[in-house]
């Protein structure tokens, strides 16, 4: 039974529980739906600095207190349990995915919630620009570039972009309509060309699944929430948590 | 003799020497002006946070490393020296006005350069909408308001405003223009109603010099970059270093 939850609220008690497992994507439709990631107090600083600096891939929702497990944007909501599904990162290795991390947690724990592409994509397809990768029920495809981060502290790498294919006459008003949710990437950092950002072959995406590009059509690229965990991952950071592939922490924001 | 510093980089160098001492509106023009906050590290990610929960009043340009005195948007400069005038404040009090701050400087001081005014005000200027203070060579009037910010760690307190009076036809056109500027502070954030943000008299400012409002004028308000100096003193902030009033750093970036 594939049950769709419509309020955030409700889906976020469903994580707790264990009875939600599932990419969270069409779920809690309207509301802002936010990349996760957690790190010690003494990586904190670095990594805000590094959101700063990169405000396409890194675009803050909102950073908790130390400590704190309630996200402010979603009142009762408590971090450590509320996402379907948590990875563990030690030293750049994942070595963990988990259902909860409220063993795991510590009082110097900072959490930073940074926009994910669902908002834009909606505003997209309701002005009539068909999204590939939502038609057919995929992943988006997301490749790793050659485009330098700007490095803060510890934190350095290269950006993660996604990438969807749009009718040449679409272009630019894909770019306008994303342009208006800055908190959600914004415009696209790049336009065709992919392997001028080093992108080898469409069809071999790092993540996520790949989708046909028709003559008529052009590969868009926007900066991609999963920069800072391969950011992360890069700089061998002693200890990360972020969200499991898809399945995001829900928020009360309407998007 | 009044001498106009077109080129940043000679700008900053006469700080430098001591040739320099004045307000910087007018000079360098074209150039995006910041406002200064240095505070330790151990208040740095406060700080930080507290500016991105802020960020109408508090638009980072750029956040240095630790310790780092060349800004990177003006290359070859050095903070503790480059701004005409600054001020020391310790547990919430001036205790010192300075040329420079070589002598102070700490290895664990984060540097911020916030926003201001003075991009937003030369485009709504050239569109044709005069701006009082600019025209009567004055200093902008500045309100405290009974607006709280976003708290952020031990950083908590009100907003301060800047006030221009715009003509209600041209109130929208500020809006728009302004809106163009996030970094300069962008769209104001009251409109008319003085009294509704705690501002008793306009004809008294807290910072500045007030002007005259005409029949046809409305009060409009901006977030003032004024406010990460009130909130640091109402902290009662160990220490951190601001620039003097009207005495900002000019950068090498076009506004």
């Amino acid at each position: 039974m594939h049950v769709t939850h419509d309020d955030p609220g409700a889906l976020r008690h469903a994580c707790r529980s264990g009875a939600f497992t599932l990419p969270t994507a069409g779920h809690a439709g309207g509301h802002i739906q936010a990349n996760l990631m957690i790190v010690p107090q003494a990586d904190a600083f670095d990594f805000l600095l590094f959101c700063q600096r990169n405000p396409k891939p890194c675009p803050l929702i909102e950073v908790l207190a130390q400590g704190s497990r309630e996200v402010q944007c979603a009142p009762g909501s408590d971090i450590a349990t509320d996402v379907p599904g948590y990875r563990v990162y030690r030293h750049g290795e994942l070595v963990e995915e988990r259902a909860d991390v409220a063993a795991l947690w510590q009082p110097d724990f900072v959490t930073f919630l940074i926009g994910c592409s669902f908002s834009f994509e909606a505003a997209v397809a309701e002005a009539g620009i068909p999204l590939r990768h939502v038609v057919q029920r995929r992943n988006v495809a997301m490749y790793r570039t050659n485009v330098a981060c700007a490095p803060a502290g510890r934190f350095s790498g290269e950006m993660v972009v996604s990438m969807r294919p749009i009718k040449s006459r679409d272009v630019a008003r894909a770019v306008e309509i994303s342009g208006r949710f800055p908190q959600a990437h914004g415009t696209p950092v790049h336009v065709g060309n992919p392997r001028a950002i080093g992108i080898a072959d469409l069809m071999k995406p790092d993540y996520g699944d790949a989708v046909e590009i028709r003559d008529d059509e052009v590969p868009v690229f926007w900066a991609c929430g999963v920069t800072p965990q391969w950011v992360s991952q890069r700089s061998r950071l002693p200890l990360c948590i972020t969200h499991a592939p898809g399945k995001m922490f829900v928020t009360d924001l309407k998007g």
